[in-house]
């Protein structure tokens, strides 16, 4: 194409010279009989000779007449072409005087497709830039994968077993939605604090089951409750805070308070729970704004907090003025005839925050949580929530609550909850038998997994990593670690194993250990 | 019950008086027909009898040969009730000198029945504290209903019609999700990032239509624009960080940045969108850290920016090392037969964060965004989303990404594209005969909605209140409001409307003018 650079470079292009002396009839052709309308052919092509400086800014077009004449198409067609590279910025009409090519026109061009891609290229700009420490590490750890879908076994923190969920009637709920009622109620904006039926049939479930008496305006529908854990260490506290944990506790947790530059301050846990006297302790020196707790089944040690202990840290909360953070993710698994009931059943001050999630009880992918709290709370929750994913996903929150109300979910939590039970003590029966010298546990009341202790003498990452050569996850725990201290131990999921997975697991750790 | 309060009260009840003087046998009653097994009747009975103080701290319970005899029960039976009462807390076992009612307890009480509603109680803690300003106001605003689906007619924001969403296919794909494949993977934790199908097929769809050559890498699933957009402020900025955005701007951003502790400054925005040598002019002054802007159809205004200062903006992002954060809410929906590519298809330097959504394309209940940007940032990003809310929801991440290999999506794009062209112009015709008077505006390029400018006499506030009494959503506009201006104008929605239905909407507005 050296033959139109001659006509870049005349200097006549820099001016108005007449626009005839450009030789359009060779430089534009257009198809016909193209599935590509002619205007848009030939707006495209001059658009391109201006894009390379064939064309200059400043630059008259020939009337629409004249070039339309020349290319022997309809006036029209050159109208729209014209009409088009002015609606794109590169064209310039001036009243009375013509078409010209816009004279502030410097295209932005794609970056060419042989050269690198741009994630390629190290950004100049420190986007991603972080320090160092605790919250960055813990993070990283949390973004990892929890489990390979590639392992036929699994000890893991504590799933359900997949292969139990309602699976049929989650199918035909989400086909009910689809099928029938007002789309723009079904696919259009929905509330952010989550479905009513949603909200109305987990009401009932949490004041059947754990003695709550809330109603739908105490409920948020969170995805999973650590989207609750969120929300409410975003509202609740601001930097330089000070919030208590247990030496131990979930990793989620507290780096969703490190994340508000709040300060953690950790109490020890003994086999009955958290210490509350050391918070007391804590308390008499400086300010606390919250404490976060799980109280029912302690993670990861799954003990559960001792009915004083439970007493006087609500009677600190209302002596102190601090929140708490009640996590209850897995109540609804509990082998004792009667559970214990949540703090927040006996809340008469408006101190708990409790979060809960269906995640453990359906499969995870069901991502529902939940957060139950004063309706003030509640809606600021809900107002942070609008600007982070606006609201939850209407299909699933309908499915789910339509679970409820058919009574399919209770039978399932029936089912489970027996199912999890038998589990429980064969897995225990089969460590004591099979690992009797190297893991140290208790038989947990709750929950779906056991908190065992590996002899010190044991590398639990080397374990972790042999094991995985043999077909089982099993997680080295280090992750469980306070800052500074070797735990040794980890939790072993007993629930989403069958009888004969469990077996062949432990075969596989007694010959590892 | 009266005949009970003498045992409690009786001296010998505090010290390890002998057990049998307590009269079991009348005080407790089982039914061995019950649904309720024996030995929960029994430890709910004992658990009865330490709550109401009829036992007491550190009372000797009788043996469990003695009680099965006093009961005529089996003795296995009580020795289960005592289990689960030292279980729960409330009895103590002391080798080789019987069970006794745990010294320690206190039992936290239910709120009882007939108490008010906890949501009722004013909290003692301050958790919901706030201040006044722009950002909460802002967030209330956010936070209301977006549109009554009450509504016969709606003017909205910019909506899509979903009567003509692909719900048949997007139904069949959820059931293909329930139906086939690996339960666990389907269903079990799943990667932050996004389903591995949709980045796939969307990272083609962006390579194929914005000229932006990412791989799935590069990209990261969010649920919704807002999620990108609140992921990247949260990691790219910190307090006293400054944001440039356009003096109108879409709140949600700007919500989004305040809420990092940045402060915000504004540039104009004329008829070729923000004015980018206003931005030169700060540039030379302070360290900007990020400039957000809606190039495409800028938004509430709707305008295109001009091709030099596209050029113009990125050059100012190397020069001075801000990022660009472009939000590119409604890309799909261009009129001109040549879309204008997104800034982030010239980005040489990873200056560039380019945000987008599904959710217009298809229904908002759909909530599918993604943000591109170099993979060290899309890691950031997703480590945070880690602690946010874990995941998106897999059924609709694998549904979506299913319907753009099937080209359904695609088809559904082309579709809307034609219907809401034509709406667009017949919607404009409209205005221009019906209110020739009272409204300015100009034909959009793109997008979904027409940004009117009404004549300053008239009241928006007032005129929604009308509409709504008529059957239809007009938003007042106040919430495009610069601090501290009237604009007196607002965005009309023609895209989710049919002809008929604009014709009544528009004959309703110039029945109240």
């Amino acid at each position: 194409m050296s033959y139109f650079t001659g006509l870049g470079k005349s200097s006549g292009f820099n001016k108005t010279t007449s626009p005839v002396m450009v030789p359009f009839k060779s430089l534009i052709q257009v198809e016909k009989g193209s599935p590509t309308p002619v205007f848009v052919q030939l707006s495209n092509q001059l658009g391109h000779l201006i894009h390379t400086g064939i064309l200059v800014p400043g630059q008259r077009l020939p009337g629409t007449r004249q070039l339309a004449d020349l290319l022997g198409l309809n006036r029209q067609t050159i109208v729209a072409a014209y009409d088009e590279g002015i609606a794109q910025g590169w064209l310039d009409s001036r009243a009375g005087s013509g078409t010209y090519v816009a004279a502030h026109f410097q295209e932005i061009k794609p970056i060419s497709l042989t050269s690198d891609h741009v994630s390629d290229v190290p950004s100049k700009h420190n986007m991603a830039d972080r320090q160092p420490g605790y919250f960055f590490e813990t993070l990283d750890f949390l973004a990892r994968p929890v489990l390979t879908n590639q392992s036929v076994l699994q000890l893991d923190d504590g799933f359900p077993d997949i292969r139990l969920a309602p699976m049929d009637e989650l199918s035909r709920s989400y086909r009910s939605y689809f099928r029938w009622g007002n789309l723009r109620q079904h696919f259009g904006y929905s509330d952010t604090k989550g479905h009513a039926l949603l909200r109305e049939q987990l009401s009932i479930h949490l004041n059947e089951t754990r003695g709550l008496r809330t109603t739908p305006e105490n409920l948020l529908i969170t995805r999973g409750s650590i989207m609750g854990l969120h929300l409410a260490c975003q509202v609740i506290l601001r930097p330089g805070d000070v919030v208590v944990t247990g030496a131990t506790t979930w990793s989620g947790a507290t780096v969703n308070v490190l994340k508000t530059g709040a300060t953690v301050l950790t109490i020890p846990v003994d086999e009955h729970g958290i210490d509350v006297e050391k918070l007391a302790g804590y308390c008499e020196k400086q300010a606390i704004r919250l404490v976060y707790v799980t109280p029912h089944h302690h993670y990861p040690t799954t003990v559960t907090l001792r009915a004083d202990r439970r007493s006087r840290l609500l009677q600190l909360a209302e002596q102190y003025g601090f929140a708490i953070l009640e996590d209850d993710y897995d109540y609804d698994f509990h082998y004792l005839s009667r559970p214990i009931l949540p703090l927040a059943s006996a809340d008469r001050q408006g101190m708990v925050v409790y979060v809960g999630s269906l995640t453990k009880s359906v499969a995870p992918a069901f991502r529902i949580g939940y957060v139950v709290a004063p309706t003030a709370l509640i809606d600021e929750l809900a107002r942070l929530r609008r600007i982070i994913d606006r609201q939850g996903d209407p299909m699933l929150e309908f499915a789910i609550g339509q679970l409820f109300k058919t009574g399919d979910l209770k039978r399932h939590f029936r089912k489970t909850l027996r199912t999890y039970h038998t589990r429980r003590d064969y897995f225990c029966d089969l460590l004591t038998s099979e690992l009797p010298d190297v893991i140290q546990f208790g038989k947990p009341d709750g929950g779906l997994a056991v908190w065992a202790s590996f002899d010190p003498a044991i590398d639990m990452e080397l374990l972790a990593e042999r094991a995985a050569g043999e077909g089982l996850f099993l997680s080295s725990g280090t992750y469980h670690n306070p800052p500074g201290q070797r735990l040794n131990g980890t939790r072993l999921g007993f629930a989403s194993s069958k009888e004969d997975e469990l077996e062949r697991s432990v075969a596989i750790l007694k010959k590892l250990i």
